[in-house]
């Protein structure tokens, strides 16, 4: 699965940033890779780069327009098809992660073939995966861990890849989720794996390897969340982390799409997933907690690190604003 | 999805008897669905029922051939096929819960079509499912929980549904497994649904109803089976249980399949379920204890359940010796 470059991102109508939080992924680890944004009606989503059109997109280079905007069960609104097509229509491939494949429409399957164009579900597995054996295996693994969905797992994940490489430890990037495969070009939507076969699908994405060689992989969900706590379980288990790091957004007022959900507490969050992580490598230890703090000021947002830094006794950092070399430090050491 | 009965079960090559749980529950639950029973040479499992050939089976009026038989990964091997083609030569359908699609073997797909019968691919759900809204509905739920997978809870959602029945109480039994859908001719496979869906598909199977009606729902997997216990948390979320049985095996000496793990302590297990489904109904409680004593003898039996009784103050019950009885006498108290 190759994905040409460079692209538009398709932001549609996002009801609010984080559900353009694809296309910000994108922009954030690979600006070069992004000509425009293309914004519709409604849209309340802003990666910062320049509005532009599909046929200027077009003539400035852009490949690929990939859809960087879900929204909840990841369907595609009436309203985007017909921008879609104009995308088809100019000479650029689609790219996307939603649990609707673009595949699958017929106005676009239509429109794909009438002018050769390719059309990319990432989300959609293209191998069979076994059943998790649940065999230890080598290689050291590391894998965020969140109070809620959408808190920056994923961001964690790609931080702490760049910090090993630049420390020259070897290191790779495994993705689990739409945005991730986007990023960095592979990877495996553990969402989509059919239930059985969540943990199993982990042990092949993330394989034996070398010693000394750290697996970096994407998480997925929250125990916490009553809708995906089960994909959050099976990514788990089969990834036998060496590793965990706690990922949380202090200013979250309930979990993610689910008003009657309060998050949970940093040492019950801990301790839950420490016990299921433990199942299959009892040596899981956490190494450090990653704090998204955007919505709140510099002063504020070093209170509060500074403060569960002290009843945690891990490094805390917001890699945003710090990077994460100190949970690095922790983990090498 | 209309099942003709009866039955032919087809027990295959099965190497043990789990392997061929699925011919037993058939067999258990509803032995007037059963003309008999054909196994292959090397089957080692075996329902009481009469072995008989396919040409015989058919003359005894069986209208449908189950595959009564699972391997781990759930594929149809090639000794089978001939088997099968043969049942719908003489004018059988077929009801298989694998994970391979009867659907998708060209051969069968071939002979079915030549002889105008059906498959029923009954592991495959026939809708899409919304992601979980986690939101409280009305009516009571029960799901059985397992220190290990197969240790008897489907045979305990059963007997609990029959008794409840028994003493006029509103109850639905809800299958969550090809066994229990065979059994029960309806339900959902929940370890065959898209990850990201398995607490929605229960939401959806085991839907709002009357506050005194109980939804008796088939537990699957295990919290601590490092290859399904990511089934098992959507499972529990999703069901927003009001009361857990915990059913147990005394005698496994390792989790199913994966000998490098040993099964949990039972305290430990009723812990670890009960904070996973207090996530969706904090007033959750485990309402009895279903211990599958087949393979002690029957002063070893009580023996066991006498003494675990009084450690954890609870109904403890083997279904198959005594029944539920006592556990439906806690649930109602």
């Amino acid at each position: 699965m190759e994905i040409q470059k460079p692209y538009l991102l398709f932001l549609g109508d996002a009801p609010d940033a984080l559900a353009a939080k694809v296309a910000q992924g994108i922009k954030q680890w690979h600006p070069e890779y992004c000509v425009g944004q293309y914004r519709m009606q409604g849209c309340n989503a802003d990666c910062g780069l320049e509005d532009i059109d599909i046929p200027t997109a077009h003539a400035k280079g852009a490949k690929t327009m990939v859809i960087g905007v879900a929204n909840r069960g990841g369907f595609i609104s009436n309203a985007w098809i017909k921008v879609l097509q104009e995308a088809l229509e100019v000479g650029m491939d689609l790219a996307a992660g939603l649990h609707v494949r673009l595949n699958d429409i017929p106005e676009l399957a239509q429109t794909a073939h009438k002018f050769g164009r390719t059309m990319f579900d990432v989300r959609f597995p293209t191998q069979d995966f076994p059943v998790a054996a649940g065999t230890k295996r080598p290689g050291k693994r590391l894998l965020p861990v969140g109070t809620d969905c959408s808190v920056g797992k994923m961001y964690t994940a790609l931080a702490i890849t760049d910090e090993l490489a630049k420390r020259n430890e070897k290191v790779t990037f495994r993705a689990t989720g739409q945005t991730g495969i986007l990023v960095s070009g592979a990877g495996v939507c553990v969402d989509s794996v059919i239930s059985d076969f969540i943990s199993g699908a982990v042990e092949v994405l993330a394989p034996a390897n070398d010693p000394d060689h750290w697996d970096v992989i994407e998480g997925q969900g929250s125990l916490f969340h009553p809708s995906f706590a089960g994909v959050t379980t099976g990514l788990i288990h089969g990834a036998q982390a060496d590793a965990l790091v706690l990922c949380h957004e202090p200013t979250r007022e309930h979990m993610r799409g689910t008003p009657d959900f309060a998050l949970p507490e940093i040492d019950q969050c801990m301790q839950l997933n420490l016990a299921m992580a433990k199942l299959t490598n009892p040596a899981v230890k956490f190494v450090g907690i990653s704090v998204n703090t955007a919505k709140l000021d510099e002063a504020k947002a070093y209170e509060y690190m500074t403060q569960l830094e002290k009843e945690v006794g891990l490094p805390v950092v917001d890699p945003f604003r710090q990077g994460v070399s100190r949970i690095v430090d922790n983990l090498l050491a």
